[in-house]
């Protein structure tokens, strides 16, 4: 396969703090140059190739890596969420709209649905996905979410532990034991992650973990919901589990954030979830400044964050969470590819994915600097321009 | 000129009551036709045209009238945004970096930077934008800056009295007088409006009054920035001199509610503004329950809210000023257009501006519903579609 080059970037964040300037490895008047979709080269502006993309001096940075997402689902909740701005609050019910939805639809409607979000998330500049299953709760149409998924990405997530299904009602603990065997027997396949959704109202510690444990008997990496709507155990349990991520940590005791801080657990904030939901947004500098790995990513899902703009929550998480440009652009990318415990995305070095995004500004301050603006001017993703 | 039809609306939002259901006359399965960049039906799907759009089902809207904007500038303050992003406080002062930059450009860099915003903008759906002077500060500048608005759109605004510039430092009354005299004769033919920013740091009540008192008597509108900063006489004075707009009303006291309910001045908010500056949200909700009208605008400037996305500041006012969607989205069409005393825009009926935006979603909640996601499918504005 031939080389390209993407050339005349004016600034050139790697992520790579020994090839550039900073915990951003920033590099100014630089090219990156790939092949077979991996990074061969980053160094000046000038290095030569096949083919060449001309950046304009227009700042590029790795493609986002969006660590949490619930792509896989059919119907609107529009109404809710109106309802809610209107003061009602969010409850983890709502799920079992999506669910109904999600059920009565074929494969293909859940199919072109998936896609048109996997490219609505594309042009938004992330060019890796994580996807989540959750809203199918049974085994027939867990593995249906699961495989959409899979056709969109390879980090695909079983969350059987999202809500207890209507033919469950009242008999929660049966349910954690189906999802833990029979179901998570036929889905394993089709996931690398298994997840829970650890709240009131959703699932207890002692009910996540035993599902959990169970995934990681079958090879499944483990990723908690966990303090989204209050404080709780959740955190502590991710910690404790070996989890890769606690993702949400709206509400984050010291204690929590000691555990997080001493673990290589990711605490992944979701901000336009606490946007969506009217819920306070957790102070993100504690965490960091506790030496604690953080990761940002959309939620994108039908009830509490149904957006694929990386950029409104970087945005958000500078205004609202108190991070720097660059702690939020790094949480972005290399946060949510730690969060999924990938090592050649979310940075700019020989070997890694040759997965960038080049935006319509010369610095990815802009990102925070113009909220709400797309500056998305194209993406490359495994060395593929769009 | 032929006509032409938007048809296959879904959603349909007229801002006519009289037409539709509720405050945004909505019609389900519409359709609009236009001749000569003028609505002149609105009905049923199907209606006949020479040409024909197919709306897919989608919602229309009439186009946002973005009633604030300062898009004649050049310069970056990028850097200045992230200081503050880091603890430094929006001062009014950084206005004269922009000043310095605005003044060192060509004419024709001005009008292309210029262009491009007015670009992006009519892309974020923004069919009607007000701009105003402010970054030119004196008699050469401010003239050359609203010579390129006037190009751009009617709706030009003389801000000479934006901050004191360089050469006047310490002569403020010195300055006022030039703008109200000298500098005014000169840019007056070039303007519709005049504006003043009445703030700590800027221009008090007596200065304003005196700005505003002489553009009135040379024919101009008069609209006033006011209670940015802090709480202030500003929102009494725009009554008082009988403003069309106040703008900002971030600090509103019960007597500042009570003054504009009581008169025709519209209370403009501008939650993008108070994002980038972290400056506390007002609560819309007491303005509007009082009775006074408002309206919302991008108030797009390099310095403390650049952007062009009136869907994000709609995502804003909802969440965090505690408008509804409907009310947010009169705000920033209507709300606009009274805001500019413009009966022609900000409604879709016959004699109408044919200026609509066509939304990649199935209802217009979806503007809060997906905060971040741009969904603009497509932009009529007066008549062209683009």
């Amino acid at each position: 396969m031939s080389s390209a080059v993407v050339d005349g970037i004016g600034l050139l964040v790697t992520n790579d703090p020994t090839v550039g300037e900073g915990p951003l490895g920033l590099v100014r008047n630089a090219s990156v140059v790939f092949q077979d979709g991996v990074v061969i080269a980053v160094g000046p502006a000038g290095q030569v190739a096949d083919r060449r993309i001309d950046a304009g001096g227009r700042c590029v940075i790795p493609g986002f890596v969006d660590s949490h997402t619930h792509l896989v689902f059919a119907g609107d909740r529009g109404d809710e969420f109106a309802a809610r701005m209107a003061g009602r609050p969010y409850e983890a019910g709502g799920i079992r709209v999506s669910v109904a939805a999600t059920r009565a639809a074929t494969d293909d409607e859940l199919r072109t649905l998936a896609a048109a979000r996997r490219a609505e998330a594309r042009r938004a500049g992330i060019t890796t996905i994580e996807i989540k299953s959750g809203y199918g709760l049974d085994v027939a149409h867990e593995t249906r979410c699961l495989r959409v998924a899979g056709e969109i990405t390879p980090e695909t997530t079983f969350l059987g532990a999202h809500v207890v299904p209507p033919e469950f009602a009242g008999r929660i603990d049966d349910y954690v034991h189906h999802v833990s065997t029979d179901m998570l027997d036929a889905v394993a396949p089709h996931a690398r992650w298994i997840d829970a959704f650890c709240e009131v109202g959703a699932f207890d510690a002692e009910q996540c973990r035993q599902v959990l444990a169970a995934g990681r008997e079958r090879g499944l990496g483990l990723r908690l919901h966990a303090n989204q709507l209050g404080h709780g155990p959740g955190v502590q349990l991710a910690v404790e589990m070996g989890c890769a991520s606690a993702d949400h940590c709206t509400y984050l005791s010291d204690a929590d954030i000691a555990a997080l801080a001493g673990s290589d657990t990711v605490a992944t904030f979701l901000p336009a979830t606490d946007f969506s939901t009217r819920q306070p947004y957790p102070n993100a500098r504690r965490v960091i400044d506790a030496g604690a790995t953080v990761a940002i990513a959309t939620n994108c899902n039908p009830g509490s964050s149904y957006t694929t703009s990386m950029s409104f929550c970087i945005a958000l998480a500078v205004r609202d969470m108190h991070m720097t440009p660059e702690e939020a652009l790094l949480a972005a990318t290399l946060g949510g590819a730690l969060a999924l415990r990938r090592d050649d995305v979310g940075v700019l070095c020989p070997g890694a994915r040759a997965d960038l995004v080049v935006l319509e500004a010369p610095s990815y301050t802009h990102l925070v600097y113009r909220p709400g603006v797309p500056l998305v001017h194209a993406v490359v993703q495994r060395g593929i321009a769009g």
